[in-house]
């Protein structure tokens, strides 16, 4: 089965894809960037089409998002909000079986502590997926990583579905 | 010209479609509606295939949208949040000419006070807009009058253009 984990953002979206089955292999991960200088439809619209380019090249089966945590800054929360609904939007379009993790469950997914640091799961990435570095930049790790999650609790209870 | 205003919304998204010119006529307002029984991707493509309706249908020159203010609860700031960014994403498919006004400017250019109350907003879109009764639910009448607001505000400056 073909994963697409995604760690939204409005400045950078984190994308990882991989494949499970008998082992966990890395088909791909990378970064949605927005120029600062666009305007916000314009910088919702980039990152509409590329995740359109995403989900037509590799058709992932399933979609694991992480869900907004909370920010001290309205404003932030707002903007990557805003940038999480086209980013559910898209999934739903081309995908339709879309789960969503938080921090917490994909930290104790990956770590068995849902306090985990940042780097203790930048290990546990490279780790399980056999990659001869931590994936940069962070957000793209941070994406393998909710796609780990989804692939360690069992999909099937449909516990997490997008809701 | 025709001016599309959009009040947005996770359960309800107001919209109301007006001409301006010598007068200014209505010419359709209401409400998308997503039922809660249905998960969050589902409610956003319902927001998002009844927008392509709106904007296939009436074809608006420009839209208005109006911002998001500030919310005590933080689910509810990401939800509406989330459809706000659908929102966004179908006016700059569909028109590119988008711009944005927060309630308190809304108030302003329709009644004269930033602070204005609800009851008195409603009066005024009813008076300028030449209705018989106030349009109904609230959320068409706040459409309407981010429209308003639009067209009472030389659009041409670009003040207000959605950044």
């Amino acid at each position: 089965m073909r994963i697409l984990g995604i760690d939204p953002g409005y400045a950078i979206v984190g994308y990882g894809i991989i494949d499970t089955g008998n082992d966990i292999k890395v088909v791909d991960y990378g970064v949605i960037e927005t120029p600062k200088e666009d305007t916000l439809p314009v910088r919702l619209q980039t990152i509409d089409e590329a995740l359109r380019v995403l989900f037509e090249t590799y058709r992932p089966d399933e979609v694991a998002i992480e869900e907004l945590f909370y920010f001290k800054n309205q404003k932030t929360v707002i903007q990557v909000a805003q940038a999480r609904g086209v980013i559910v939007l898209s999934s739903q379009k081309y995908c339709e079986r879309i789960f969503e993790y938080t921090p917490i469950q994909i930290k104790q997914a990956l770590t068995g502590n849902g306090h985990a640091e940042k780097r203790q799961m930048q290990y546990m990435v490279k780790s399980v997926l056999g990659l001869s570095a931590i994936p940069k930049p962070d957000d793209a790790a941070d994406a393998l990583a909710v796609a780990l999650c989804h692939s360690q609790i069992n999909p099937r209870l449909n516990i997490n579905m997008c809701s």
